[in-house]
C-alpha cells in the first residue's frame, strides 16, 4: 500500500504521455500529510500503474458528442487509490484531493477539446490477509 | 460509476470481438431501471473497459479438456460492475441479469465448441473519497 | 471465485517468465487445503490473470535505487486473490502463504540483482450479486 492503479480508454494514449501523469500523480502521493504534518505514504511503498483498455464503450458511443461539435470519441479516465485501514478522514480527503489536482493539471487542457471524463475513487483496503516483501522499502529507511 | 471492468484471458480476442461485447455490455446497463421505472445509470457516467490478459492460467491447464475432446485452451472472463451505494438489492439484480444476459448473447454460441468460464460479480461502491470531473455528462443533462 | 489478479510494472516481463508464474500460482492455489483436509479452490474455478502495466511510477523514480548501486528501474508485482465470502481466517491465511511462497520461489531470485517490490493481498468477495456460466467447471465434477 498505497496502489494507485488507473484504468483508462486507450484513446488517452494519443493525448497525453502517461509514464509522465504516473510520474506526476506519485508526486502528489508522496506529497501528502497528516495532521500532524507528517508523511502519509511511505516512499519505498508508492506505486502507480496505469492500463489503457484496447476495448471500451462510454455513454451513447459518441452521438450526443458529436451533435455538440465533438469527434464523439469519448475519453474516460478512472483511478482507483487503495491505501490502508486507519487514516483519519480528513487524510483520506487529502489523499484523494492530490490525486485530483494531480490529474486535473494534465487533463484539464484536453478537456476543452475533447469530452473526457475522470472519476477518482479511494477505497481503504479490507483485506483478510495481508504480505509484503520488497528490496525497495529498506532504500528509503532512515538510519 | 458504474463503471464495468472486463478482465480476460487472451486467447477469447481472437473469438469474438471485444468492442461489439463493450458496446453491448454498456446498452445493457443503460436499459436497466429502478423499481418506479427510471434509468438506473446514467448515460454520460456508464463505461465498460476490456482488459485481455497476455498471460493467465486456469483450471488444471488444458488435461481435463483434452481429455473431453477439447483443445485444452480454455478461455475465462470476469465481469466486474461496481455501482454506488444505495440502490435496492432488486436493482443491483436487475444490473447483473442485463449484464449476464448480454454476456450470453456472444459468449453462449462459443460455448458449444469450447470450455468458456464467465462470473460476473456487482460490487456496491465502498469508497471513502469520490470525485467527479467530466465533460460528457453534461452533454445528457436534460435541459 | 477464485480470481489472482496480478498487475505489475511491465519491467518485469524482460526478467521473468509470467505465463510460467501464472501457472505456479494456480497449482499453489489448487493445492490449498482446510481444516479438514478438502480442496479450498474448485478446479474449475481457479483462474489467474496476470497484466504488465506499460505506465507506471514506483517510488522515486529510481534515485535512491541508483545511489545504491542498482539502475534505478524498480519493480513492482501486486496480488490480489478475492475468495469467496465464509472461509476460516486459518484458510484465508493458508491461501495467502501459498501465493506468496509462490511468488518468492521466482522472485527472490532476481531480488538479489533489483529492487522490486511485492506486495500480496487477499480479499474476501463481498459482492451484492453473482452469476456463474460455466463449461469448465463440468469436466472436474466427481461422477
Amino acid at each position: 500500500m498505497p496502489h494507485l492503479v488507473v484504468l483508462y480508454t486507450g484513446n488517452l494514449d494519443k493525448l497525453t504521455d502517461m509514464n509522465t501523469l504516473c510520474r506526476s500523480l506519485a508526486d502528489a502521493m508522496l506529497s501528502v500529510k497528516d495532521e500532524a504534518g507528517a508523511q502519509v505514504f511511505p516512499t519505498g511503498g508508492t506505486r502507480v500503474l496505469a492500463y489503457p483498455a484496447p476495448y471500451y464503450a462510454v455513454a451513447d458511443g459518441g452521438a450526443a458528442g458529436k451533435a455538440a461539435g465533438g469527434d464523439g470519441d469519448y475519453a474516460f479516465m478512472y483511478l482507483n487509490l487503495r491505501m490502508a485501514r486507519g487514516r483519519s478522514a480528513a487524510t483520506q480527503k487529502r489523499a484523494g484531493d492530490a490525486v485530483l489536482a494531480a490529474v486535473r493539471e494534465r487533463i484539464d487542457p484536453l478537456m476543452k477539446e475533447r469530452h473526457i471524463g475522470v472519476t477518482i475513487n479511494v477505497d481503504e483496503g479490507a483485506e483478510v490477509f495481508d504480505a509484503k516483501h520488497s528490496t525497495i522499502h529498506s532504500l528509503f529507511k532512515k538510519p
